[in-house]
C-alpha cells in the first residue's frame, strides 16, 4: 500500500516538485513530533506512515482518530502539492474521513491519490491501512479538497 | 466559546456521566501528549483546548490541520459520550471538517454540541476557535457521526 | 424555521442581490419540476421548501434522500450567492449531509446560513426540517463549500 | 463505467438479493420521476443512470447538483442493500459528495462500490460520470455511510 506505482497519469508542473515536497514535509514539526515519515512520493501520490506509540492512542489503546486524520490529511496534502506550480502552497479546504475499523496495528500508512487536479482546487482520495504481522487492513478512507495558494511560499514568514 | 451554558436540552442517561467522561479524557494518552485539556463539559456539550506549541505546527507555522481535527473529534466524542448509557463506548464513524481560516493563534478551543442523540447514532456539530490577544475567531467547523457501542467498556483490555 | 430574522451580520456586495437571487431561482428548472419554492431570502440566508408528493419518495414512502439533499444544496447555494458580487456565479464544490431522521412530513424546509464568506470560498451550514401537523422536526444537516466564479453570468450560454 | 465486472469480492447474504434490489428500485417513485434506470447490479456494486432533460437542470443548464447527488445516493444505497440480509432495509446515515466538474453531458451514470460491509454499517465509494459523444468524464465522487435496519421491510407500511 505504501509502494504505489511510480507511473502516474499526472504530470508535475514544477520540475523541482520532489525536492519541494520533501523539504515541506521535513519542515512539518508536527510530523516529526508524532514520528511520521514520508513513505512514498510520486506525482499525484503520497504515502505517510507512523509506528504505533502509546502517546498516539485514545482511551481504548487504539490509534487516536485525530492521528489517523492527520496522517491522511498530510498524505493528501503532499499528493496535491506534488502537482502544484513552483512558489505555491497547498491549503486543505475540507476533508471527510470514515473511520471504518478500529485502528489496531503496529504501523499505519496513509496513501493519498489525486482524483482531480484543477488550477485552483485539487480533490484527493486517501486510504489508511493498519499493518500488523505482515498483514495490511484498510481502516479509514478520506475524501479531501485542497486549494492552491499561488505566490504563497510554503514556509513560515521570517 | 469554551464556556457553553451549563443548561442543556439533553438529559444524561447515566447519572455518573461526568466522572465517566473525565476519566475517559484523562486516559487519552494522545491528548496528554499534545497538551489538550478538557475546558468545559455539560450533557451533550464538550470543549477541548490546546495551547500553540511549535511541535503542533505544519510547515507554515500554523496549527497542523490534523491537530485541529483531533481537537474537534475529541470534543465531539465527549459531547456524545456524555449522553450514552453506563458501560458503553463512543466510536467515531466519520467526520467532515471545513478548515475555514488559517489556524493562527495562541490557544485553540473546539466546542462540540450534540445535534441529535439516537439510541445508536449521535450527530455532533463542532466549532473550533483560535484565540489571540483576547479575541476569538472561528477557524473550523465539523459535522460528525458517532456510534454507541453498548457493553463495551471505554478502556483498553487488560 | 423558514422565517429567519431578516437582520443578518453579512452585508451584500451587490445592491441588486435580491433580484439576482430570485431570478436565478426562477431559472432553476429542476426546482420547478419538484415544486420547490423560495420560502425566505436575506443576505447570507435562504430557505427553500417543497411539499411532499408521491413522485418525490423512495421505496418506503419517505422523501428521497436525494431530494432532501437537493433542497439543502439549493438553500446553501442561494445563501452564498446573496453575498457574491454582481456578474458572478456560485458553484458547489462539495457538501456533506447527515440524514438524521426519516423524512416523514407534509412539507420540507431547508434553511441555509452562511458561516464564512471569503472572496473565493463560502461555507454554509444548512438544516432541513420536516413539517407535519403544525410541528417542525430537524431531519438533516448539511455543511457545504461553494466557490465564487467571478465574471461568470449565472445563466445558460445562449 | 456502468458495466462493472460482475465478479466481486463480496458474497451476498441473501440468495434472493438481486430480485430484492430490482423490486426496491422499481418502487422508488422518485427514480421513475426523473427517469433513472438501474444500469448495472452485482453484489456490492450498483450503477444508476439518467439522461439529461431540461427539467433536471439548474440555472446554467447543467444537471442540478441535487440530481447528481440523488443518482449517487441511490447507486450507493443499492450497492449496500445487495449485501444486506433478507428482511432488512438500507438507510443512508450521511454522505459527502465532491462535484468536481460541471455536469455537462447527455447521460449521467453513478457507480457505487462497497468499500466495507459491516453487520451494521456499510461504507460505499461512488463515482459519477458524464457521457457525451462516446466519451465519459468523471464529474463527482461520493463517500457514504449506510446503516442496515434489520427486520424492517424495504417498502411503505400498508
Amino acid at each position: 500500500m505504501d509502494r504505489p506505482a511510480t507511473q502516474s497519469r499526472f504530470a508535475p508542473r514544477d520540475p523541482d516538485w520532489e525536492r519541494r515536497c520533501r523539504d515541506g514535509f521535513a519542515r512539518q514539526q508536527y510530523m516529526r513530533f508524532i514520528g511520521g515519515e514520508l513513505a512514498a512520493l510520486a506525482p499525484g501520490r503520497c504515502s505517510v506512515a507512523v509506528a504505533l506509540k502509546p502517546e498516539l492512542t485514545q482511551q481504548r489503546g487504539f490509534l487516536h482518530g485525530g492521528v489517523t486524520a492527520a496522517l491522511a490529511d498530510t498524505a493528501a496534502g503532499f499528493a496535491a502539492y506534488s502537482l502544484m506550480p513552483a512558489g505555491s502552497s497547498p491549503l486543505t479546504v475540507e476533508f471527510k474521513i470514515n473511520l471504518m475499523a478500529p485502528a489496531v496495528g503496529e504501523r499505519f500508512v496513509a496513501s493519498g491519490q489525486v482524483v482531480r487536479a484543477g488550477r485552483l482546487l485539487t480533490i484527493v482520495d486517501t486510504e489508511v491501512a493498519a499493518e500488523a504481522g505482515g498483514q495490511s487492513k484498510l481502516i479509514a478512507k478520506m475524501l479531501a479538497t485542497l486549494i492552491c495558494m499561488e505566490a504563497t511560499p510554503d514556509r513560515a514568514a521570517e
